[in-house]
């Protein structure tokens, strides 16, 4: 990672996907890490697929999707505005197809309304506003605890998936009752794999995917660990083979079989 | 296992808990195996505490725990006449204390309905009863795709738990949404372990324990592999050492940390 004083407004230049990648995030406030990467990685598609990521922050996700996978057409709404500008930044440096919609993802423009895509990802924020305190920092709190119910992010994927499109979430692991409640009829083919962070641990995250008119029943798939060593010695440098594949080398995670 | 030639309806003898344990159970008809006996390892009874289990059959996951606890009140609900008539002489003649009521849990009897219980154990029918063709066996096809709705189960166990008092449940993965959505604001503190044929598969099975009253947030463990072996050779020989543990030895299965 980098940090450049070119941004006055004190965003630092940091790597993703081994270097394959550098993304402006600010230097306070809510900073993609693993989860976005994995989230990425998580999403099957294929050239010449429409992808909408909802929520998309500075682009993290999206733009290691547009990375890995050429010839998608990626659309992002964001919120924030700051955040915005940077995911609009970043797909200009990194020249990868980024769409950047700054907007309200319970009120999308008309135009965005219109459209239907093969693909939506999201990774809600992680905490419901009604607990906890709250960040000092307001662009982290509305990232980590946003206002928007976890209801309305679903409503707003599932009404602009194409039929037979996928939803694809990455999420806290407390929360996957409340997620698996707000799968209406709408959606089948549910299945989810939790994310552990070391063999024979509870998970701590899990990804979700779920189709548009899937008609396959719910399946757990095993656990994907995290970290492959006991130990924690060196933070990071542990990872599990399949992770380290997708953090250093930008490999999908084959995940949904 | 060994076939009785006294019984005229056709009833067996059979093996549970390494031959610790003979139990009779119609010939044809619903027969309970390896999930009874999970459950009722699953339970984390104590001596002198009072456990209600619903849908008792011939009282194999009952008789199970009282075999592994001693000084345990088990009372088990059964709806089917010949299925209680099994369980009450199974009680008898392996002189363990099961009570056995013969009533549908959706109508329990008042002096049942006044009684509080530290632990209530389920296994409730695995398919839907809208969903699949019948058995040509009213008895397995009760057991199966009992017309009682899950919702009434865990209705019934709630009302029956003494305040902090635990449920535990197995169940077929494929309802593992349908379940957590039924778990109310009277219970908490639910930890789901799935239950997977072998080490890296899709689980197949979920235990489930839930708290009434409790307040600690979902937990999903990691999973608790049936089959040691990659291959499946002899079926039934290769359990993993806790299931064998469980199956074999009569030992308890300590997964809700």
């Amino acid at each position: 990672m980098s940090t450049s004083a070119a941004d006055p407004e004190g965003a630092t230049r940091d790597a993703f996907l081994g270097g394959r990648l550098h993304l402006w995030q600010p230097r306070r406030g809510y900073r993609a890490g693993v989860d976005a990467v994995l989230l990425a990685a998580a999403v099957p598609a294929e050239a010449g697929q429409a992808v909408l990521e909802l929520g998309c922050g500075v682009g993290a996700a999206a733009l290691c999707l547009a990375a890995r996978v050429p010839g998608l057409h990626v659309t992002g709404v964001e919120i924030q505005p700051d955040y915005a500008a940077l995911a609009h930044r970043n797909a200009e440096e990194t020249g990868l197809a980024l769409e950047v919609v700054e907007a309200d993802l319970a009120h999308m423009p008309k135009a965005l309304r219109q459209r239907s895509f093969d693909l939506v990802m999201m990774n809600p924020p992680y905490f419901d506003p009604a607990l906890g305190t709250g960040s000092a920092d307001a662009g982290r709190d509305t990232a980590l605890r946003g206002a928007t119910p976890a209801t309305t992010w679903i409503d707003a994927g599932v009404r602009r998936l194409a039929p037979k499109g996928r939803l694809v979430m990455i999420q806290r692991i407390e929360r996957l009752p409340e997620i698996l409640a707000l799968l209406d009829d709408r959606l089948g083919s549910v299945t989810v794999v939790p994310l552990a962070p070391r063999d024979g641990r509870a998970a701590h995250l899990f990804l979700l995917s779920a189709k548009k008119g899937g008609r396959a029943r719910f399946r757990l798939a095993p656990p994907l660990v995290l970290h492959a060593a006991a130990s924690h010695e060196r933070d990071g440098e542990d990872y599990s083979p399949p992770v380290a594949a997708v953090l250093r080398d930008g490999a999908p995670l084959d995940i949904w079989a």
